[in-house]
């Protein structure tokens, strides 16, 4: 449902906290009416992933770039300008604690969840750690009669502690 | 591989912040040898879940202490006494933000991946959250020849916000 | 009692956290002179409810906007660029702990009767929590002789933990 | 359902942030199996003013301890050596945030309805606050088909901001 | 001492945190040569409430702030545009602990003698507060050969805690 | 009101960051039944100091705690054993921010009122500060048919701000 | 050596939190090439008192304001409409814990000597403390063979504490 | 002044967050009546080194250890088995920011002067850092009619950052 | 790889700590297409303190900043103006905790391996420090079959305690 | 250097956040007089890994924890039953940020050069980090007439960013 006055401002959060070309990303994709996962169809890439790279959390190489300002009718070059080789994510956003309850549940699944899957990935794979960095993320619907569920997954590579 | 000799303090952290029992009830599942995915097919519960009942982050049913308490060899009127039905949890564990690698990594996904999980979320279900209350955790080891992978999957129902 | 020129400056707390148009409405609504519940009345909506989307913790729907431009006089299709279907509220507001004293009471009373509402949730019934997103919350004037009080209600639903 | 060996270890939180007697408190009331509810019936109090006096937010009076020790069949003397006229509640408990879901959720209605319910209270009832001070808390079973509700009221006096 | 050119840079701390209004009141202040103190006694105030209305922490009637703006020769619609009936103070200024001097030095008696009054307010009153709403606060000037005295008093009204 | 079985659990807040002592000394003057007026009245000094020294806030001379010591029939060395002239305080104690109401209150008046002191301590006295060292406290009941006041007084030397 | 281009950008820490006249003052004395210690000279004060007023933390007399802009050849009437007779410094700047290596070794002495120093200024004055306001703070340099030392000097009155 | 049954008990601040032999260091101090001058000047060292020494901020050589044993008269083995060749100082001691009036001075130097200090060491000496590992720190009493002044003096040596 | 409209806005995160030079440094550094290794090699230094240079965190001499000038095809007064004589890095940037998982692994270093290279550290060199200030750091890429190995290396100074 | 009676308490930081074994095993270190090096070579391990285990930072295999316990004497079964099979490190040590100045200074490592580190590792290897995980840390000696130096060096495979 494409919107074509929508407005994104580049000075409220979580905006404030990332370069200005992202508010005009999300407005370019509000205005082409286009979801998350028919951007990421369109790019051969996952929905999240392409999210991730929309908030400022993921690099795009020149080809996804290229594809990206492609489906969104967004200017390639100024998109390169901004996001391109020279720029690095700055990884992590938003306030800590998170405030917002979608994200807080996310936090709270650690605080409640978190030393139960340490001794279940420990007791399962050894001393070392699931990788957030060679990790895939993948969110799906799944309807139910009670009330449709979110499905969640991390796919994180297990790394063992090094010994020296 | 029982050791049976095994001891957990109860003084250091996380368990300085649980119930004695708790240590009580690691030390004799090590004396046990017994890993948390053995215990959960005795007592029909999945591995992440009876973690957490040891972590002190989930209530068991009577029927639940009792089946514990056959596993482990543990005096089911000591994990009662503790546990039962007077006890609810203080759900919650560990430092904010957390320092252990193998939590923080979960707790990273949450900084990183945080807005884009929203993002997609809303997208695909509306203006709610996914629960962590109605929500069940899973972690599987998936044999990976570059390296095994640590699937955590979070399955947690879809809440709308009311309107009033 | 409307005040035709009053300002909202939107880059002081806290409107400095939330879309410019925010402060927008809020002196739309000073200027027509009217009460979150004479707008409420006209969208048929409670309050409450209307005073949380005027701060951005709510999402309006196409109509509920509609209405709410109809009422205070405000061009729609600048509510909609701003706060239509492509936004979706970034929820928590405020300095942590709040410091304005009316916030900082409602906070006071989570800090002194939490463990007892959480104890008394659970006996009522059982582990799990009442939950803030289907939660309706109003706020209402009580006549007192001795003072008039403010009658504060949160109608939410009861959670019980997911056991798998 | 009284379970005579129900143990409450005074040295985890939040007993550790209160007086020893607490956690006996505790025990006596789950050893004998009554609820708040019913222990507030008989000493004619509402269940969760009890629950706050458990907890150590609240102060009784000579005669409201003695009937506590009555209902409890806990020794008066011992009660009121911890508890009597010369202990004033230290108000306030538990980390803040709160990492407890039934606790955060409260919080949770700070952060998001805050503003909102500022702003309603003052246009009610102009500049002032809603003690907390002078505020009955109430808890009550809704009971719905789709879910049973819980009904959390805050039910106290306006105060108005002095002038001088 | 008027100064015609003073200004007040409304992006410091702490007028970053106010409403531009607030700068403009105390230019106009400077540039008239007046104290609190007198602009109190022309209104009718005491000057610290005053000088709290003047830091946007206390909220003026109609008459009050027509009275202000004749006081300072300042127009009397933009102040009401700013702060008149649709303004209500966002009470709480600077950074917690106060790192000022002469603010922290208040802090540090709340920390050094909180608990002294504590004990004496509740011996003296019972169990209760002393509100800080219906509460005045004087600065008196008291000379003393040894070095001049600075009096503060405030003067609240004590509220019992409620029994439900 | 003696209580001639009061205890004071030394390991809990605020005794638990305090001597050991200080508790006899609370339980000492609860079994007495003297108030802290009553003491300073014996022993010539204000009941807020007296109180500071409970709380391990001030420092007694050799004959100030020799003459507490017979107040309250407490063993005279043991008092200089522990507070005797080997011991300082530890000034500044409990959470910050406090989570007690009445403390908290004090430290609202800093937050709400603290920029206003300043700004009218600098207009009557010029560049300096309030001391809280040589400060004297006290609290005064002042009877009110609408309801008792509190009377807190401050009364500070003025420092002025070396130049150098 | 003076640089008659210099530039403070006024929007970088700690500018940011100062009043604008201050990255004028600095760049006033960049392009004259003035060192603090010269300016200290023509104006007849200490080094570290004078670049105390170059960041916003001392207050200079009408006299003072002129010698300084006479020697920076800066507008007087531009530097007294800023830090004129209505203005007093907001005194404390820049982050807890300091970040800067230079700040931070300071603040690493408060915290690995400050017990120390504050039981042998106990020892050597009373119960008391070191005034940080009637105190006048110097740095010298000591030639040294082995590499220069820094010689920080603190000259503060003592206080003793009051009773009452 | 010798005590000789003075006491320092281990579990409070800061002893709490020291080995125990510090407490009996500080009571056998007390028991003989010494100041850290008599102690520094029997043992060849500074007062304020010393008293470093004791609240475990300094490690003492085995020749420095012994000498001190002696002066006290404590068993230097045991003083040895704590604070001997295996032991190094965990520096730093004390809430952040410090709440005791004394050690929060030092901190408010810090806050207040530290960029004027940071802008005249840079100038003095360049870019680079006064060492507090290499810096010897001072306090003098220095009479004064007007009330003595504490002379608190660090002298440490500048390092100049390395380029490479 | 030059890009010719590279852009890198200075009000991002963590530029926006930065002077505004440092964003027109990095284009002109995108623009060149030059990586910090070329540019350290044309002016002969490290390109990690090249790079520390551009993230305002050390500070170039007069004939560095012309030579950088020159390699970047930058207005060498405009360098002098922003970055000359008078500035002084004010060191320290980002968030603590670091939210970027590069500079947080870093972080965990210290947090995971700190106290174990404290304790090394002393038992090689003695009670001391290893200087950050005298310390020369350097990234190397150590090729590898299993994946290529950054090999991260601090050449610190080791500065022993004073004693006096 | 051994020394016979060399005690390390289990109840001062860091050893309170740790099991006792800990304290147990430094003090058979400090009896044996053996140093981490030492330690290393009989177990074929590095020295910093060595540490770390001590420091309850590694987990050491069941063979690595029978040649430790051969090498100090140390009973090998109380090592197991406290280190063994069922135990896994809880890492992350010391408060945050460090107060100790050796381990401040890695710290501070991170805060001066985290972004330059960054920047040249994306550089250098493009979109990724350095794991803490596969890494190996080192300490040598450096002799330098002007002062010995800590050769401190992370070791630590690069892992590229996951898409999906």
């Amino acid at each position: 449902m494409a919107s074509t006055s929508a407005t994104v401002p580049s000075n409220n959060a979580p905006y404030s906290d990332l370069p200005p070309v992202i508010s005009q990303l999300l407005e370019a994709k509000a205005r082409k009416g286009l979801t998350f996962e028919q951007i990421a169809q369109k790019i051969n890439k996952d929905e999240v992933w392409v999210a991730a790279l929309f908030y400022g959390q993921a690099k795009g190489s020149p080809e996804e770039l290229a594809a990206l300002a492609t489906v969104l009718g967004f200017p390639e070059d100024q998109l390169t300008a901004s996001l391109g080789a020279h720029w690095w994510p700055n990884r992590g956003l938003g306030p800590i604690p998170p405030t917002d309850p979608v994200i807080y549940r996310l936090f709270e699944g650690v605080l409640v969840y978190g030393h139960a899957l340490k001794a279940v990935i420990h007791e399962k794979f050894g001393d070392g750690i699931m990788s957030m960095i060679d990790c895939k993320v993948h969110v799906d619907k799944k309807p139910d009669p009670k009330g449709d569920r979110v499905l969640l997954t991390f796919d994180g590579k297990f790394l063992p502690y090094a010994k020296w």
